[in-house]
């Protein structure tokens, strides 16, 4: 084993570097794992760009980068379940196990995580890192580490469209054909669900929805989008709505395009962080709005459907860099989101 | 029978009169009911100073009133649940039973429910109603028709109880200390749990919420509500908040006030429709919006509730009004929301 | 339009012949089907040799046959969403609508429902029925009347798979692999799992399991279920099982090849009624049995999977006769249950 | 604090003893707790009599003993929610927090729980004990420790109510008013339900049953169960049933009593382990059973419940009996099952 590895590290906003330093060592509970896939998440570039996302403050040097996949190289004393030469996918949020959202298996919101890449704690823009055995997850031989890289924003996809109680048979309509908007048109399909809809106001990323088995899709640039949206469902309203975009205008919408009785699922933050909602006609219809922080309990059922077949999760990637070139990877998918919908990062 | 009764008549804004109309006949599935009690509701009050909730405008001459109990005189020819004599409680919407709402149990939903004092429905100001046998729910011998026609505001408690998932242990806390915010704090109370905290900003309102077992009360007029929230729960925020105060403030409050992973329960309308909702701050907490709108099977829990003494109903009546001084009762309820939080009418 | 038509009649044990009757009238809420397929389905076939199941008992002349797609010839005068010419799938049970089952939404529960051949109702075999419109599901273009026909059988499995909460990514065991177990996996394979495993005692169906899907199969004559149910989930056992079979030894299985906090749901009916079984196993594992009852919510959901491409149902079918043969029909899918999966009337 | 303590053993089959250990060191997350009241169990007696529990085996000497309150007297270094002097109530079994079900909440199914006088684990039938502080949850001002000891099997009861859903205005019936039934009837009562009958064979524990808030009572010796329990339902049988007893024939009845569409829960464990049951019956009801392996997430209710009032707890303890006595608390236990309900050492 190499003593030292190459990492990628944050020197200053919109500046990359690399840097040296120790391979970690792996405890009893752990195994290390050598990164081949790290994608760029939407969190990566806004710390990039602006240094900060709310009150997580990044503190120069610092590495980024959450999404990931690799092989295990060394394996923990007690570490049963995982070999060396073993492909995993990583989750990445150490959770302290014993406070009572962990207790009661709602672990995303432990209030003591260790979610790599938010500040303080670095990410994994590095050629190794020690992770806790249970939070890294064997793939199976017909996937590749790029598609384990791939499990973390699908999880998110997934955690949406469970917290929609998405059904077999419903209608749904997703607000935001970015990366979000995409990995949950992707879960909802592989639940089973075939009428679902995607609005955005970029024709290419639409495109990408209709590639991806969208059944259509609404420019909100250049339809009305409500009136669209109950022509679609002969008046009723979608059975469910995931708003991905994070703008108020989408937020609000999704109010007016459901059916009485159904879920709206928030993901999206929005700029301000407030968003002037119609809540007269949402207690009309009785809507419930859920929301989505990461996510909970998924990496195996992503997965298992990445394996299966019912999801081509490697369609998202739109770009590839290498490791080598990561000021790149990070300056272009900054400058060109409309077509960069996700790019990773080859080690 | 007599032939004919009186009626209460709305006939404009804030004028009430009387007229005789026949007494209705009773179809094969319905039972006469001679009204004895029929509360005073929020939603009469607004269309006796307003003439209109929305889109519901008043027609001149119309009659208002839902909340009801009274005594069966006359049972159709296919009912055999009910007899002559029976003290019934009154659930006042008549559902289609096929639309999806219907069939699938959300029959508060129903497009097409027939609900009384809802325009153009005429309600219940009056000396008979014929009614389908299946809304009429026979009371105990221990419970008075008065404590009978209160079961419909006690549902709308139940219903936000239920629609929040209200588990015994929970802390919870209660936005609004009107007529709504009470019932809430007793349906609370009667599914076993006893950390109800009761904000409002007259204190007439909290003495009756301690009263009525609310462990302790916030004046917001005088306290800082989230911060003394916070400090009731050791900084973990309540495990539920039920918003019945129909203000942007109170509703925007409900978010900084829970715990994360918990549901908020909006029942209050806002006069503009509308709340600048804190939604970052929602999603970083994961919470859950559940909407009110009316009640679904309830009645029969809340009579339970009500005969076995787990709810003493008839103490959130704070005035009580003849038939014949309804102009009365109407215009004191409008002019003093302070101090009548329930006001009913006796036939 | 003619006014008799041909019913096929089951005149005794064993003994099917014709009669005609009236074509029926529609009443303003049915319509009038002009019936082209209609499946056979096991409670037929039981009917037919024994003329009873349980306490319903035959009085010939008695029509047989509930799974039914055909096409509208006739709308009556309150029918707003079907028109002639619409071909629909029939779901073949009218229910009260005001029973506290229907009130709820579990209409398959009421007491008072009128089921397509269940003594003393007839059935339809025959060439044309008014039916509620309500239950009258339209299918789309791509679809055929056979397959409306089929969407019965397979909302059972439907409901089985909601029963046992079936999640993508799950592991799933199907006891049996007669229609019932087949149309359970296409189910389940529809909601996105892909770990499901199929056992019966006969090679034919089994390899049809796989066919349609299966992950794998095991053969109970000749393997032992329990150890290779173990070594299929690495000891831990499956996240739910589904029996079909109606025998006492699956029953039993059910229990031992599931992981703790797992749910099973029971399907089949067994012939003595009981079953003898592992309860302090179930109370150690904490697992949740469920039951089905015929279903309730399916049918569109149903059409929407096969329209969808998720599931090829035509495929369960292995005989079709003529309606003029229905003799034949019946006899052959008694004697050769091995080999006759599903065998359909076309009229 | 003292070095060493007594300790009450099993030397063999109907043999108590005592011996000194040192007390035990604290680690940084746990507490030593000065044990006050110590519950005698239905496992402890059932090890004394007969050594063994299925595989679970005692190797004497081994500690019995695991419904426990007291006090902390030394608190370990990273322990803040507790201090030297608080009163608490002991949750028994410390398990894993990595594993799939506790990670998913379901710490009760935890394969690597480590529960107190399970063997080879030893009980707290002794001075001291070490234990998570996580699991030490502080007990009012206004509750004593030996209510404190008494939350164990008192959970047992809410999980049971828990798992079979029990909601205000509900029926139910529970079978058997041994310890268990009763916490079963305390804890649903507390969650708001009033129409609760219990039915055992031996008056004595029927009394205590009406005793405790039963609306009636059913003497199986001297009464026709399933047709007294239609009878009070007026033939729809009861919205839910909790099977405690333990036999065959309860077992079998809670199907024939319950409304169909209604859960039934398994706590109770027959001598030979399986039950013949009318699975065809549970069918055509679409009834659920739950089961009852401990609990879990229930401690923090059942001391607010008792705490506020709601469940008188002590109610249940029949005989209480010192430390120096254990033997003969043991035997009288053994010998007296009729009239002892709830014995408790007093240390």
């Amino acid at each position: 084993m190499m003593e030292n590895m190459k990492v990628a590290v944050m020197n200053g906003i919109g500046q990359m570097g690399y840097t040296n330093r120790p391979v970690p060592k792996v405890e009893a509970n752990e195994v290390l794992v050598k990164i081949e896939y790290v994608g760029i998440c939407g969190s990566d570039l806004h710390y990039y760009e602006f240094g900060r996302i709310g009150n997580y403050i990044v503190e120069p040097p610092f590495v980024l980068g959450h999404e990931t996949g690799g092989t295990v190289v060394e394996v923990g004393d007690n570490v049963t379940h995982l070999k060396v030469g073993d492909k995993v996918a990583l989750e990445p949020g150490k959770t302290c196990g014993t406070c009572e959202f962990c207790r009661r298996g709602e672990y995303n919101l432990c209030p003591d995580v260790i979610f790599f890449a938010t500040p303080p704690v670095d990410g994994v823009f590095q050629e190794y890192v020690a992770h806790e055995a249970a939070l890294c997850f064997k793939l199976p031989e017909n996937m590749t580490t790029m598609e384990g890289a791939l499990i973390e924003p699908l999880a998110v996809g997934f955690h949406a469209a469970n917290q929609g109680d998405a059904q077999i048979g419903q209608s749904a309509v997703i607000l935001g054909a970015g990366c979000i908007g995409l990995v949950t048109l992707l879960a909802l399909k592989a639940k089973g669900l075939s009428q679902i809809y995607v609005v955005d106001i970029m024709d290419k990323r639409l495109e990408k929805a209709l590639e991806l088995g969208a059944a259509g899709v609404i420019n909100a640039s250049k339809e009305d989008v409500i009136k669209k949206c109950l022509e679609i469902t002969d008046g009723k309203g979608f059975d469910l709505a995931i708003e991905t975009a994070g703008t108020e205008i989408t937020t609000q919408q999704s109010v007016e395009i459901v059916k009485k009785g159904s879920n709206i699922v928030l993901v999206g933050y929005t700029t301000s962080g407030t968003v002037n909602m119609p809540i007269s006609l949402a207690l009309d219809k009785e809507v419930t709005f859920k929301t989505v922080f990461r996510y909970r309990h998924i990496y195996p059922a992503a997965i298992d459907a990445v394996a299966a077949g019912k999801i081509d999760i490697k369609e998202i990637v739109t770009d590839i860099f290498d490791f080598d070139h990561i000021q790149e990877a990070m300056d272009k998918s900054v400058k060109d989101k409309a077509n960069i919908v996700k790019a990773v990062i080859k080690l």
